[in-house]
């Protein structure tokens, strides 16, 4: 109990400590803010040894072996990029301030809609240490504080990258606060934070995704699982369609904008399935199917989908066929199926594509094109915070002009009602 | 249980025939759209007497008197003036199909933002049986359909108000939803209603609006709260100042952008408070200060205001007055117990202004205007789904544009990562 209580006290002195360096922020000038940045991109590289150092500890402390151990890794090359994603941050246009409209009302009223900080983000991630220097920037180039839960397994990490923040000159106390990671009381008591945070934003696996939003009482934004297709088309260009479905599949098959089913126009399915699928398995796919698509290659080299597979997420190589009638039964099945975040068409028919991109209910949606693109910089964005599933605030990939608000500054000369 | 397990399913169909109507909703052309609305115009102008006979058995199970009673009410005039804000609303322009934004990237994909409607609005309202006609309004124009759980009070005139709706032709299957409003589990339904509904948006009392936040796994607009304060500054015109303050407090004391406080700087106290304590005691305000207020006004006057006090929305006529030393600490006390919806400065000077603008963190920020005019067709929007006072999606005045979301659209020539 003593404890718990000690643990609570402290994220909440941390988030009052963000909220009074939220204000400071807020009022910080674009030079300012810029000057910072830069400082601290100098500051990362200055003390490159002592986060290898740190980095060391939790290398040496994890279990995980793979990618997960290399997601935890920090290099030289890693903490000189890191450095520089903050420079490229810095050299992003400020949004605050912004005016987004103005008018003047018949009664002589002045009405400005101005860009403003969301005030103080809490983020909830998992093991990439370079999250707690990427966020951090992102924040206070939008005027916001951040308060980091972040992995137990980068603890040293991400201690070790917060002090060298902090110590920066200029840097307002509370700009940066990091949770206790040893324990989930932090995450319990940063998602019901009410008026001390603004916003949650957890960067995760399902699993964590799932528990903050069931949880929280604060705003949050949803990032991340991605259940993406591609449809297949009566009239697609079949060596378009290869290339689309190898890259979205297998370039990087971990991310959430890597594709997981197929769905493959019935006029097509003889010659396209049989094709496809030694490609995939030549790429080392491991294949599942609906009836139609496994007779068509045989039930040795296609396991059976089952319901559970079309909802599902594989983030591996791993890729479930399926045999529609027409673009119609597409967009019904993964508008019920995908998570609506990156789904495309391979066709040549203008009007299926027009139809397929308006009817599709997803973030971002691609005609002759692969999933993999859904992502800030591709999107040409800068440097982003995440990838929006949901529909509130924004949707798709989001960065610096998400992590903001706006306020009405009304200006009259005594007008009442 | 079985009651509560068909109540549940209810609901659940309920939702479903939304989400299959928001599919058809999203689709449907501006012209479309607006001949509905003109139809539904129609057809509650022709039903008058039908749904003045529903209002009447609301009104006579209803054991309120006075304003809860009146707000419950429908007459003749108030049917006429629902018609209208339905036709006000389909002269509004179209926010669907909106390109917010579009550009070519280097690799010659091109990407299109596109506003699109959130889906499926989850509606939690009290009494007001106008609240029914309006939201279908809004949502349907901006491509939604709603899911209304009303008030048990206004029953019978909410059923009456959606079966008229729904008989429109054109209107498709599930574009209203009415949820049982004789149980509390039909809220409870709704607000965890994942992958159903899209956003929940509370209108109604502090109550409510804080059972929806603490139990929603839904995102939520939060609406209404309003502790609202004007700051008479030094340099305040006293007669421009009276007159705020007045219309600010009297002019409809229970809605919630009336003012509920004042703070007089100091070096004016002894001259301001007693002539406004005057006229607002004459205006039947009931009155409470803190020490240095009440000194000046005697204490029979008035009241001591507690810590709660600085907090709380009286929305009657009740005030609340402190003395302060300078705009900064008139800023600081607002940022720490307004409830962020709107405050005002009276001031001479435009640096104490801009400082009060910029600073102050709420939705609305006024200089020498009455905090009144936070609403919807005060700031020239059209008509108001609610004020949100949160400031994820959209903050102060919302309406047709933050009932959408957007959607990226991205065509290629068979691009790849």
């Amino acid at each position: 109990m003593a404890t718990r209580a000690a643990s609570s006290a402290s994220t909440r002195e941390k988030l009052l400590r963000a909220r009074g360096a939220a204000a400071k922020l807020a009022l910080l000038s674009s030079a300012q803010k810029n000057l910072l940045l830069l400082a601290i991109a100098d500051a990362i590289e200055a003390n490159a040894p002592a986060i290898l150092d740190a980095n060391r500890e939790d290398v040496s402390a994890c279990r995980l072996q793979g990618a997960m151990r290399d997601r935890l890794l920090l290099t030289e090359k890693r903490i000189k990029e890191m450095a520089q994603g903050v420079r490229d941050v810095a050299a992003l246009p400020d949004p605050i301030g912004e005016i987004l409209a103005q008018w003047i009302r018949p009664n002589g009223l002045r009405i400005r809609k101005v860009r403003v900080p969301l005030g103080v983000l809490g983020i909830i991630y998992e093991s990439r240490p370079n999250v707690t220097v990427d966020t951090a920037a992102l924040a206070w180039k939008s005027g916001n504080a951040v308060v980091l839960r972040g992995g137990r397994e980068a603890m040293c990490s991400n201690r070790r990258l917060a002090e060298i923040l902090t110590k920066v000159p200029g840097v307002p106390d509370g700009a940066i606060e990091l949770l206790d990671s040893s324990t989930r009381d932090s995450v319990e008591e940063l998602i019901r934070a009410r008026g001390l945070a603004d916003v949650i934003i957890p960067r995760g696996g399902a699993g964590l995704i799932s528990y903050v939003i069931e949880n929280s009482t604060l705003p949050v934004i949803e990032t991340g699982a991605g259940n993406c297709h591609i449809f297949v088309d009566e009239s697609a260009d079949f060596d378009m369609a290869d290339s689309i479905v190898i890259n979205a599949k297998t370039q990087r098959p971990s991310v959430c904008n890597a594709a997981e089913k197929m769905l493959v126009h019935e006029q097509i399915a003889a010659q396209y399935i049989p094709r496809i699928a030694k490609k995939l398995a030549q790429a080392g796919v491991e294949l599942r199917g609906d009836g139609k698509s496994r007779a068509l290659v045989g039930e040795e080299e296609m396991g059976a989908a089952s319901e559970q597979d079309w909802g599902e997420e594989y983030l591996r190589l791993c890729m479930a066929l399926r045999v529609v009638a027409h673009v119609d039964e597409a967009i019904a099945h993964i508008n019920r199926y995908s998570t609506k975040h990156s789904d495309a068409i391979v066709t040549r028919s203008e009007d299926n594509a027009r139809k397929f991109l308006r009817d599709v209910d997803s973030a971002a949606v691609y005609w002759n094109a692969s999933t993999r693109f859904t992502d800030g910089a591709e999107f040409g964005l800068g440097a982003e915070m995440g990838i929006s599933t949901q529909k509130l605030h924004c949707r798709g990939p989001f960065a610096l002009a998400e992590l903001t608000s706006s306020k009405y500054e009304i200006v009259g000369t005594g007008q009442i009602r």
